[in-house]
């Protein structure tokens, strides 16, 4: 780990322990019945999906601006915002997440904690569904706000069995303005 | 506030502390999305309450084991719940409530912080919304599995423009087993 970012992991952990702060029992459990009830109403795992991702996305682009005005976080270029993503998995969810380039325009970020799954066991019947959708969409959401235009995907998650919960993020486009432009220059 | 009254404070503080938590922010805009998605889904105000209070009662169910086991509470007659009631609100929610007996085998729970409506606003035609019927129905939860069978609704709301939020907690019955047959014995 370089000193930059054990810098930002030691800043990421203060404003974590500043953050006003909920029961994490319970917010698994209202995430859960939040999961339940789009289950009822959509039982579509690839509709369920989308709404998650799409509340997730409101959610991030939420937290990035907290996120920029607590910080001295730069993300000037693509692969930069791989630390905000993990100081913002530090800060808003408590989760310690590590980064991985996977190739240009491409990284992950994966961890083991996850609040979110407190209790929950996905039956047989759903493991199609992408129960963590959320955290994707919240990726997604923050990395807009910062001026990339990314696809942000599950692919694993210790739910399924997997070791590590990962998210991917790759690349699709970086946008016009802001932090687009000094990209552009490197 | 009798000196009993004030250990009960100070030890639910110390337990909200010890918690595992998570983001207030992020947890208010789960449950802002479970509303959102209930509303969609449902509609009806009517059913939407009924339905976070169906959720609000099995959170209660199992918070209610929790504060149990963590605690000296003993809840042997109704009027004793009271404070189970404060001090499950302040280990669980980090509320800080007051209660008031308001007749026998009747008082209220009331606040002002609540970690759940952090954003919210009701517009116009929501007025009619219980948006924190969860917390009645988790008070109902808590105190069914005390041997106490209570009618438990808000009946004002800082969201709706009171000074206060106020669960009233009605008993219809003490239950057999356990608790209610200290009740009786009075």
């Amino acid at each position: 780990m370089s000193s930059q970012s054990k810098s930002y992991a030691v800043q990421a952990n203060v404003l974590w322990q500043k953050q006003p702060k909920a029961n994490a029992e319970l917010f698994a459990l209202t995430y859960g019945a939040l999961i339940g009830e789009l289950l009822r109403d959509l039982e579509q795992p690839d509709l369920i999906q989308e709404e998650l991702d799409k509340m997730g996305y409101s959610m991030g682009c939420r937290s990035v601006e907290e996120l920029l005005a607590k910080t001295e976080l730069k993300c000037a270029t693509f692969d930069e915002t791989a630390e905000a993503m993990k100081m913002a998995f530090r800060m808003f969810f408590g989760i310690s997440a590590d980064s991985k380039i996977a190739k240009d325009g491409e990284y992950t970020i994966y961890f083991t904690d996850n609040p979110l799954t407190l209790f929950v066991e996905l039956p047989d019947h759903l493991q199609e569904l992408q129960y963590n959708q959320l955290l994707a969409g919240w990726c997604r959401g923050m990395l807009e706000s910062l001026q990339f235009d990314c696809a942000c995907s599950i692919i694993s998650d210790i739910l399924k069995g997997d070791s590590v919960t990962t998210v991917q993020i790759r690349l699709n486009q970086v946008l016009q303005d802001g932090a687009g432009e000094e990209y552009q220059e490197e």
